[in-house]
C-alpha cells in the first residue's frame, strides 16, 4: 500500500497526536477483555486526561459516542490505529547501525506501529554488508539508492552525536522526507522536512534528578 | 558509587534538564574540535535557543561565563555530564525482555548515560534463566530479591501494554523508586514514585501525521 491508495488523514494537533496512544492502548485492554463500550468519563477516569478533552480528541476521528452508551470500542480501537498511521507501513532506512541502532533493527515490535526499517547504513567497513534480523547494513554512499529503490521516506538517526548533522543533510539530499532523531544534537532542515525528536538521555536526566529528591 | 557519597545535585526544572543534553552534545564536539571557549550567543546560534535562556539554564551550574570570552568548554562538558546524573551508574531492572527490552539490554551505550540494567525480568519460562547481553532473566517473584541485593532504583516498563498497569504495581512494591515507562499506558504510582514517560509510538504518530502533510 502507498500513500496514494490510503484516504488522507487529516493534520491533527500534536497534543492531540500525543495522547490517542493512550486512548488506543486502553480500549486496546477493554476490547481484548471483551468490554463493547465505553465512555469518555470512564476513559478519562482510567487515563487522568479531562473527558471534554477527551470527546473533543476523539471528534477529529469522524467518530461519534452515543448517549449514555458512549463508544463502540472496536471501531473506536480501529479508527484510532488508522488516524495514527499504524495500519500502514511506513518504510525507513536506520541511519547508524551502533548498539542503538542495531537494538531498534531487533525491535521487530515497530512493525505493529507501522515502522518498516528496510536498510542499515554505517560508515563502519567491518559492518558494512552484514544483516541485522534480515536487514542488510550498506555504505553511506549507497543511501540515494537505496532511497530511490525503496521508496523510503523516514531516516532514523542514531549515529554518534558529532555525526548527526552531517547525516541528517545527506539523508535529506537523497530524498529522505522525516527524520525521526534519536540524538541530543538538534537538526537543521530544509522547509518541509519533518524531524521528530526522541530524547531518550533527557529523560534519564530527568529521572535522575527527581530520583535524587524522592 | 552510591547516591549517599555524592552531592546532592539541586533540583531542576523540566524545561531545563531537557535542554542542558543539547548543550552537552555541542560542547562536547566543540571540545574534540579542540575548542576552548564558547559563548552562550554561539551556543544559541547553532542549537536554536534564545542566548538569555542558556544563560540562565547554565547558572543552575553553578558555573559563570567570562565576559568576551564565554565558558570554559571542558569543564563546562564535565559540569553538564554531572549534572544531568550521566557520571555515576543508576542501577535498572528490566521489566519485560520482549523484543524492546531485548533491544534496550542489548544498548551498552546507556551505559555512558548513567543507567546500568542488572537484571531482566519476564514471565515467559522460555526465557527465565537465559542471559542477554551477560544480563540474567529472572521470574517476577525474584523482583523483590534483585531490588533488594542489587539496590536497583529504575524499573524499566517494556512489558506488553495490558500489563503495564501491573507490572508497576509489582516494581513499586519491590522497592523500585522510579519507572522509565516505554508503553502508551499512563502508570498509577504512589506519590513520591518518579514516572518518566518515553513515548516512541506518540512520536512515530505524529511524524506519519506530519509526512502525510509534506
Amino acid at each position: 500500500m502507498t500513500a496514494n491508495q490510503t484516504p488522507q488523514l487529516p493534520l491533527l494537533p500534536e497534543p492531540t497526536l500525543r495522547r490517542l496512544p493512550w486512548y488506543l492502548a486502553y480500549v486496546t485492554t477493554l476490547r481484548k477483555d471483551g468490554v463493547e463500550f465505553v465512555s469518555s468519563t470512564r476513559i478519562a477516569r482510567e487515563i487522568h486526561v479531562d473527558s471534554s478533552q477527551i470527546a473533543k480528541d476523539l471528534s477529529f476521528l469522524d467518530i461519534k459516542g452515543k448517549t449514555r452508551i458512549g463508544y463502540e470500542v472496536a471501531p473506536l480501537e480501529r479508527k484510532l490505529r488508522e488516524y495514527l498511521g499504524f495500519t500502514r507501513l511506513h518504510r525507513a532506512v536506520m541511519l547508524g547501525v551502533g548498539s542503538l541502532g542495531s537494538a531498534l533493527i531487533n525491535d521487530s515490535g515497530l512493525r505493529k506501529y507501522g515502522l518498516e526499517i528496510v536498510a542499515g547504513i554505517d560508515v563502519d567497513p567491518a559492518i558494512v554488508g552484514q544483516t541485522i534480523n534480515g536487514i542488510g547494513i550498506h555504505a553511506p554512499e549507497d543511501l540515494p539508492g537505496i532511497v530511490a529503490a525503496t521508496g523510503a521516506s523516514i531516516g532514523i538517526v542514531a549515529v554518534p552525536v558529532d555525526a548527526a548533522g552531517n547525516t541528517a543533510r545527506e539523508a535529506v539530499a537523497a530524498g529522505i522526507k522525516a527524520l525521526w532523531n534519536f540524538t541530543p544534537r538538534r537538526l537543521d532542515v530544509p522547509e518541509g522536512v519533518v524531524v521528530t525528536n526522541t530524547s531518550i538521555y533527557s529523560h534519564l536526566a530527568v529521572m535522575y534528578n527527581r530520583l535524587n529528591h524522592v
